[in-house]
């Protein structure tokens, strides 16, 4: 069910309207867009019988929702999601880069690709601090001590930190240390980490799982979205195929796909979606080209000795040509897509 | 790392060596078997020098592993591991079947579906309380009701209760309420959720990821050992491929697959492997003449009215009849295989 | 359309109806069976007004055909085809074994496999004379000199030989040589091809393509039938997946899903559908258990000498095993399912 | 085996080892370059003996090949080749782009399309004559009235034609009205054709199949070039994966991949490649930003009427817009990358 106010409807009347929803025992998610708001309505075992709501002030329409999706639609909120991050956004006019190592490995490693992060003029710094590694015997992060270097990264370069949570309780630590909450392709679908990240403060970019088809992936988004956490960035990682000559397929069509669906922004993984740093700067223009609000790229200073996936990550070099190059055709896009 | 003890070695022998191990820093996993015992050491952070334990009493040969696996190879058992369940057994002469509906959803349901896998011989009833739903809006499970179900079944039947952990909570009320405690195929790769399993009593029931390689599966399956719970079962439940006249594609050739590689039990699940409850029965006869070591199968008393995966349940005369055609290839394979 | 004709409708009563349909400008295809006879119309552009057959005599019923399927179809025949060749058969009571090495190299080593396929009691004997190789500088079969020693074969042993046609010139040779033509997976949409092998008297057998849908395999057959060739043999060969441990992923569960469309019998091959020789008898097992009705496996007297596909061929010694094993299975299997 | 000649070698020296390697039985290849020339060799049957051609005069090096691949590699040839079709070219500094319908379906739609691909200032002209189509049912082409209405648009706008051949026969066809073989998917591995292909002095245009590894994609060229013919251009078309938002999965990456490995030149087909025209241009940009020399795409008067593939195809209007896009991109793409 979804609910859509008047233009002209006051703020008193949509809280009218959220206070009946929550008086019958469902949740209200009230989106505040450009011309008017919407109200989602989840919590509802079955259908809900939208006529109580028809006649209250400031009611436009009521929508009975037959898609398996309710809030992360266009139906709700017709303008794409921007999220802020203190003075950084995702999903605006700016092109979103978070850049930085796979797993933090020691204070010199993290402090020289910051450097690197920082003079490019992105504003976010992703680094591992516990990596989810496929054999219990290969490097799993620095732990703690990657969270004090963390920490005096955000304090001297201004950057936002994005990194990982495995579980309940690393969402508690992001939360102290961090600034976006990501969810990795193995965690898609753990449904307890995605409503603990919907219960949090924090945005939450969560990566598309290997193997999850575009429905599976926003209503992932949705079980985040229906505990009151409306900041999802959406992240194509690329998919598991048959393909050998990469990692992973990177599946650029998820962009216009999702933007036909939803309101939320999508952002493009070439490190993980291809597995070879030779590919990433000319995925990284393609994503930038197929209308992406943003890039997430893996960038070592010295790749041949990375703990974890050296082959697939930059040298502060490459990257700033990348930047470079999608800076280029951004301009461009913004002007005219 | 691995040592193999002398089949003439003592128990004193192989507690001596364990400590050694231990005094080193590392972790120690002796498995005896019927010839030999075998040692495998876990915990070392780059390669360990084996000649420290060369010379020990009662060693005949100290083996570096090349392999990304450490625990699961038939080099550290050559047999296969048998689990034990009380009176119950999978991985031995005994085909396992465990069988029960997708979710409880009340005690009527749940009696009648027991009754009929009770009547069936086979001694272990599955059932979800909580349900990992692909949409936050469909039915979730009946929760802490369903574990009173539970428990009264298996005082009832006297069936082995095997069920599905979320998180790492969860993983405690199976160990209170069940026998088994089940990993999903979303959560193959949830590590924080494998290495608590690892460190419970009961056995462990994990599923392929439903894009997962082997070797991905076989170190979920290390994740678990190396906490040192060693009752692991396999469970082939399909992988996600193009095809689209089922649900998932049933990997067969991963039980021969596993065969050369794992000590392991392997067991098959061909309700969510086809999706459809014509093909369950025919896939189920092809699981068993593969050479699996048990069958996990849906079952409902009113398929029709399910709350989950009605389309691929049984009604219990379908499945009086799959556990007479299994049964009697079982008893052929068994001979001569 | 299809047009069914009353259980008590004469030979002369069908042919009268087959003038008609042929009369307005269709192809008419009549399938007699068990109880009654329906006949198939193609070569209709667009819908066909069915009024003009319902009062014609003998005629039960006139079906409008809204799947994608006309001549396939269990509405068209419900009795499973029994393709015979001389006095061999497929799709009836006998499990038929088609078996040979992968390509023909010489006499010494055709005759050597001739001998066990012949001795293990199986009626086909399958070789590529012509091999479709993925590169152009790896063996491509003997060629000529393969027919002739495929002719001897044939008269020596009394088996029936099944080889591939790559294009409309190799199925004359197959036409003057050999008992079934067999199209492979790389031409399964080699639509000048289906089309030609469809206006031969020989049994085609069809392979599944790497990534075809089972509708795409079925239409494919279809393609055969519309020219006149009502003799298809399907053979399920694995498709290509993520998965790394096989060459293909063999689908067992595309047999019960064609029984439930098609009329046309469906064979297993294990050695393609694996790739590796230590699959290929529990794959073959478990292709008899799901219902085949029959197996295509390669044989080789010494694989690991083999021009080609050495790595999946079974030795005259395993493959005797592997009859033995399936023979059980199949004992029990066409007495109950 | 390949023989590097020297830079200062003469023609008359290319000649004379080109004559000893013909002499010997094999079949030389020889492809000049900016700075040398290289000789490929095929033909031979196991290992040459390399040393009769190290001291023939103007040879520099002669290296044995080990990889699968002779003559697609950069080892032959280390610039990129550029295909001549009249004045127009693939390959080199101009963006090709192939514009038309799916099918020719009558002389209005061929010519309404043609004169909006032509004011575009594309030079190449697609259009299926006839049309492999999954199902023998469906429409499949004008055939010969098609040629006539190409041969037509030729002279009118004096468009390069580009059409797909189905056998060998239909390559005489194209020979005779058009300018470019265009090989279909299905058909990537139907070595027949390719060697027919092969033998014809216009272009090749070569799809990857449907399921094909990059490494027999690469091969199915290697055929074609094995009988003669260097001109041959490839398409990445999409792959088929579980994905079901798109018709196929468009695999950028194989841009880059092939840019490592080969000197022949690449383009994308985002209609095919994702089967929605809402998504045509976005993947269109993205193709270019990821360095293709070129696009094919779908453009139809009137998409709703069209007989096949109308979802995907753009109309004339959306076409230009799309032409606009990606010639921005392609502009600063040929400056810096």
């Amino acid at each position: 069910m979804l609910i859509v106010m008047k233009p002209s409807a006051t703020a008193r009347e949509v809280d009218a309207v959220v206070n009946v929803i929550q008086a019958v025992g469902f949740r209200a998610h009230p989106m505040p867009g450009a011309t008017r708001t919407a109200i989602g309505i989840t919590g509802n075992e079955g259908p809900v019988d939208g006529r109580r709501f028809e006649d209250l002030p400031g009611v436009a329409e009521v929508i009975r929702v037959t898609k398996p999706y309710k809030l992360i639609t266009l139906d709700l909120r017709p303008e794409k999601t921007i999220v802020k991050i203190g003075d950084a956004t995702i999903g605006g006019s700016e092109l979103a880069i978070i850049a930085g190592p796979c797993a933090i490995e020691n204070r010199d490693q993290a402090f020289a690709v910051a450097e690197a992060v920082h003079k490019s003029g992105a504003r976010f710094f992703r680094g591992g601090v516990w990596k989810p590694r496929t054999s219990p015997y290969t490097f799993q992060g620095l732990g703690d001590k990657g969270w004090e270097i963390m920490a005096e990264i955000r304090d001297t370069f201004g950057l936002k930190i994005v990194t990982e949570a495995l579980d309940k309780s690393s969402v508690d630590l992001v939360e102290h240390y961090g600034d976006v909450i990501q969810i990795g392709a193995r965690n898609m679908q753990n449904f307890s980490l995605l409503r603990r990240a919907g219960r949090s403060k924090l945005p939450v970019l969560l990566k598309r799982g290997m193997a999850a088809t575009l429905e599976e992936w926003l209503l992932a988004a949705e079980y985040i979205m229906a505990e009151g956490n409306y900041n999802v960035i959406l992240c194509e990682r690329g998919v598991r195929t048959f393909a050998q000559h990469t990692r992973n397929t990177l599946d650029l069509a998820a962009v216009p796909a999702i933007r036909r669906i939803s309101h939320l922004p999508v952002i493009i993984d070439p490190s993980h979606g291809t597995g070879n740093a030779y590919m990433v700067t000319p995925l990284a223009r393609a994503g930038v080209a197929v209308g992406a609000d943003g890039l997430m790229v893996e960038v070592h200073n010295h790749p041949d000795l990375a703990l974890s996936d050296g082959a697939q990550a930059l040298t502060p070099a490459q990257y700033a040509q990348l930047i470079d190059q999608v800076s280029a055709i951004r301009e461009i896009s913004v002007a005219n897509w």
